[in-house]
């Protein structure tokens, strides 16, 4: 595991200089200085500009050698071809960080000087962020080193996420628009090209503080695979949600990415298995960034899936008791003495069943959303609680307001409101409110939210398993296997293969299938044949010496016609398997998560329905078992129409052995195991035909 | 078919008496009286109030005898109980409309004067909307007739959106969500607990309206199946896009509708089926309210799937291309030329590619923005542009309003905008600009609006089919009827069964498999043995006389065994149908919608996958067909893996004439026909077994 980089200095520095300042506070070359000192920065500032003496009232320097100090972070913002000459300054006064928004480098044509810069900085013990990006606000302690005019107001708050984006523009601009939701932010970092230091270093170091209870990367690419691993394990360690928005999927956006960052875009599949597997958030939306920073911020998840719905709207009650549904959560009958407790501050036409219809009379009595929202919140039948307003106005709309910031202080359980109200009419109560508790006006981002809050404390904490290293084997395999050979290196690994044997001869064939016993299967093997079916050089159920026989010679002849140049190394003679069922097990090589391991039911479960569970390796025979269990198909494994169950557990260890085969064998690039036969319960697995595409030695 | 009903005195009164007018013009009784004043509503007001002598300046009368006028429409807001007496009044003085907000009728424990209600107004020819409803506004002529204080605002503007709600609560604030963010609205109407008028009388209306655009409803329940397809039929003849949110799906939400509006609550997959077949928008939120009338009141739908993206920020370009993506829409590679025209605007760090990265440096020439758009709003190569922008503050954010304000006018396909930014300093564009342009903040909400709008002006328009009627015959067959009856039934009905004879004893039984030729099945027929499988009454494949006779006794010993009182009504000898694939047709009748159509893969592919796609009948064999087309299994249908297909027209036929069947038989409620047999491509297909279960004969 990497060091976990000490950033302290760029996020809060004594001494910030900014070359290329403006005069114009205004423009973005002027904006760094202004932010700093809107936001009450207290360290030195250097603007550094050849062509003026002051700068808003700072004196003004001609370049960084000339400073009174070595400052601690100096922005950049000159045009690029003057972005390395700015380096160099920086390095011979021993700067720690230069952080460099001008663009230019690997976006564009001119990578090579992307790549001097990060040696000059490396050479000088000089750390760079960007470049191409838009700096960062550390909103803690008030140090904004960025142009970014979302931060150029006096409504800053700070908060409790961490968010670490990539993309720059995208990064602040979503940031405002949660901050204007009412979320609070603890550091906001764009990275942009992350010639140097990039999201992980930032992550990592986010991880650590105790007061972050949200951590969001927006990631276009990434090529650390392992070091991200590390993250995800040591953010599960503390139990710190980690919220992930993976751009870059689709085949047109992955052909901007590379345009855009130059970096690494991983597979969209495997992304999402690496997420699932490790518990992150997996979010796509600017939305989804207020939504989780809304219900993470509360620091508090949900001990069940139970929602208590209080509403003024009998309709808004009904459509949030849907979306709940459609999230896993469940809005119970409450019992007879939870509804006794409700029903004296409720009319007639209410409800107290939950949905708990308040109605709009709710407002009357002063004491009655107050007790409603103490009934829920002290009842042990809800989980969390949901209030859903509508157009409830005037002094009755600030009363609520109120009585749901007092309980929002003293909730040991989340709750969070949706009102559905317009600006004119509700824009103050929810100023107020947004910042007092999570607030929404769509039923369904409330729910999805409080979904996402559920599954994630359900899900379990997985740290990478360390499994007991496997001996690799390929090294003294030929440059191409074939099925023959694939099955002797699962053999190797563990992974019980069709009992067969390599032939020469029609007698070894013969003699063979004596030993293994009849019926038995004759294949050609070729390393320059790989569809044997295609080629028709399979012959199966061959069930004595005389079809043996008849079959040998044609399936040769067969080979010839099929590829007369084809290199025949024996002909394979195995045993059949009987009243098993087709799965396969498959491995491919990600290139940032490395080894991937895929499990599905075979024949057409997996070329038709696509039916197939994914995750890195290794994998423990547990979390084999929780990838088949994911399968549609998995009933059929379990037994179905009377059929009894199939040896799930053999199943889950062959997998188990393929993730550690992968982890083993570098070389090894892909793997189809297919079909694999699973027996009945306590019968175990046999591999039948294998594919192997290994790395070609040099 | 229902004639339309004439609202326009209801929607445009010349008159309007107000029950229960209060002197405080801002409390929920006197805000009706306030909005008609404050929207400048110029016809005759009558507030009604025994205890006044005037209200807001207006003389006031003790009750609606004494009216000067008999208006067309009286507001009645009173307590529950005094509400028939006034019902009484407004019969007596032949008022054309009561609007009554009062809760306390079929939603609480009271339904009983809700019916004398609508007697009484029946009978005196008068026609009532709500109770318990916040009434309606018609936004073209400003007419409020409503107390909800989303109307008391001077920004009010018109529209092209008709919303019909049932909630009132949830009608009102999803309405002012709704225009607060730039959507305009025709007509709100709210019908609460729909004595008399209900949601379809409203729609119905609307979707004459030349100017309408957009028609939404909101429905908790519905009673009236028929009236729903020709309100959806005359929508699609005249392409009037219809979005529908149908609340109470979960559990919890029906158990919430009943007591909420004592209406019927439609199953959800019966829903789904029927609002896809009927190319019915389908929505499950407020947002989507907003998200639908942006996109479907510019008028204009796209000619492909195709989507130009401009941008300021790469990252929210990469992100709206990956949303387009999971819309099914387009980002494709621009060609040279088209390229070549964006080029000159644009920074070598940018990209002209599409997504086009405009940068932020775009600003920098007046020329630019206004350029780049119409370059991809003139092009062949996109068939609806998105703009998405990140911080652009200052004046170079007005100026990036004004250019997207006057493309919007001049723009032949859609053009939307996706601004991410803050309120402080991005408001005054987003405000200027909400009215002018369809303006999102969130990419995936902005894609996902951009793809509704284009599937569904690919949809067909599908009017119910109207199919020769098919001639009952369920009347001749007995009370409970066996697999044999259920296949004569079908046979009648044109769909094709297996060969069989029911025999009464063995001799009868030899002759028969003689005739059908062996091998065959034999099964024991009786109407009080419904699961023949569990009973152990069924022998496959008898190959001789031998194995007949074997079987004929055992399986009669064992109906004993299972149930020694069943009547044995005959042993069916049966052919047995090889090379056939198993699928089943099922039928179900809804209590809405009538008869049900499902057709799916048989097995374990309906038991395991639930892969089953349902529709309402009647169905024509192209519906049947797009049915079967739309099986996650489809492609087994067609052949996989070197098999040939199967003949998927006949499986058609068979489903279009189960659908015949379930509108000709009334009293069929359900239907199993599994397996059904298809047979290879021009083969047909034949019906092994089915089960139907019958409405009990009084």
């Amino acid at each position: 595991m990497d060091p976990v980089l000490d950033l302290s200095r760029l996020l809060s520095p004594r001494s910030v200089a900014i070359v290329g300042a403006s005069s114009n506070l205004d423009s973005i070359s002027g904006r760094p200085l202004k932010l700093l000192r809107r936001l009450g920065f207290r360290g030195a500032l250097y603007p550094v500009n050849p062509g003026r003496r002051e700068i808003g009232g700072l004196p003004c320097w001609p370049d960084v050698a000339s400073l009174p100090e070595t400052p601690d972070v100096v922005l950049v913002g000159v045009r690029a071809d003057l972005v390395e000459a700015v380096v160099d300054q920086c390095v011979a006064r021993g700067v720690l960080f230069a952080v460099i928004f001008s663009s230019g480098f690997a976006e564009s044509d001119d990578p090579g000087s992307q790549r001097r810069l990060v040696e000059k900085a490396a050479a000088g013990g000089m750390r760079l962020l960007g470049p191409n990006c838009q700096g960062l606000v550390n909103l803690k302690d008030r140090v904004p080193l960025s142009f970014s005019a979302s931060l150029d107001t006096d409504a800053l708050r700070d908060g409790s996420v961490a968010y670490v984006s990539q993309s720059g523009a995208f990064g602040f601009a979503s940031y405002a628009m949660a901050a204007d939701q009412g979320v609070g932010f603890r550091y906001v970092v764009t990275t942009g090209n992350q010639a140097d230091l990039d999201v992980l270093d930032f992550a990592r170091h986010f991880v650590t503080d105790p007061e972050v209870r949200l951590l969001v990367l927006y990631l276009e690419g990434l090529n650390r695979g392992e070091a991200f691993f590390d993250l995800l394990d040591e953010a599960s360690r503390r139990d710190l949600p980690v919220a992930i928005l993976k751009a870059g999927r689709s085949a047109t956006a992955r052909e901007a990415a590379k345009s855009h960052t130059a970096a690494l875009t991983g597979d969209r599949a495997a992304w999402a298995a690496v997420m699932a597997q490790h518990r992150v958030i997996a979010i796509d939306d600017a939305d989804d960034i207020v939504d989780m920073g809304r219900v993470f911020s509360l620091g508090t998840v949900p001990a069940g899936n139970r929602v208590a719905v209080l509403t003024t709207s009998g309709g808004g009650g009904i459509l949030m008791a849907d979306q709940c549904d459609d999230q896993g959560l469940a809005v119970p009958l409450f019992s007879e003495a939870l509804q006794a407790r409700l029903a004296p501050y409720l009319p007639a036409f209410g409800s107290t069943r939950n949905p708990v219809d308040m109605t709009a009379q709710v407002i009357n009595d002063p004491e009655g959303f107050p007790a409603c929202l103490d009934a829920v919140l002290s009842s042990d039948e809800a989980d969390m609680v949901v209030v859903v307003l509508s157009m409830i106005t005037g002094q009755a709309g600030r009363k609520m307001a109120e009585d749901l910031a007092r309980a929002a202080e003293r909730a040991r359980k989340p709750l969070v409101c949706c009102w559905m109200i317009n600006e004119e009419q509700g824009g103050a109560f929810l100023d107020y409110l947004r910042h007092r508790i999570p607030l929404f006006g769509s039923p369904k981002r409330c729910a999805r939210a409080l979904g996402a809050l559920h599954r994630w404390s359900t899900r379990s904490r997985q740290p990478r398993c360390a499994l007991p290293p496997a001996v690799p084997a390929l090294d003294a395999f030929p440059d191409r296997l074939t099925e023959y050979d694939a099955k002797r290196l699962l053999d190797l690994h563990g992974v019980p293969v069709t009992r067969e044997r390599l032939c020469q001869t029609l007698e070894e064939a013969l003699t063979a299938a004596e030993e293994i016993g009849y019926p038995v299967a004759l294949k050609i093997m070729s390393p320059d044949i790989l569809h044997k079916t295609e080629a028709r050089i399979v012959a199966l159920r061959l069930k004595d010496e005389e079809e043996l026989k008849n079959a040998y010679g044609r399936l040769l002849e067969r080979a010839a016609l099929y590829d007369e140049r084809a290199e025949i190394v024996g002909v394979l003679v195995q045993e059949m398997v009987e009243g098993g069922m087709e799965c396969m097990i498959g491995m491919s090589r990600d290139p940032l998560f490395g080894p991937m391991i895929a499990v599905g039911l075979g024949g057409i479960y997996v070329e038709v329905l696509k039916d197939l569970s994914l995750r890195h390796a290794p994998l423990t025979e547990e979390m084999a078992r929780e990838m088949i269990g994911e399968l549609k198909g998995y009933p059929l494994l379990r037994g179905v129409r009377g059929e009894g169950g199939r040896d799930i557990a053999a199943l889950a260890e062959a997998v188990a052995a393929v993730s550690r085969m992968a982890c083993a064998e570098p070389d090894l690039l892909e793997l189809d195991v297919n079909p694999l036969f699973v027996l009945p319960e306590g019968r175990g697995v046999v591999a039948a035909d294998a594919l192997v595409v290994r790395r070609q030695k040099k």
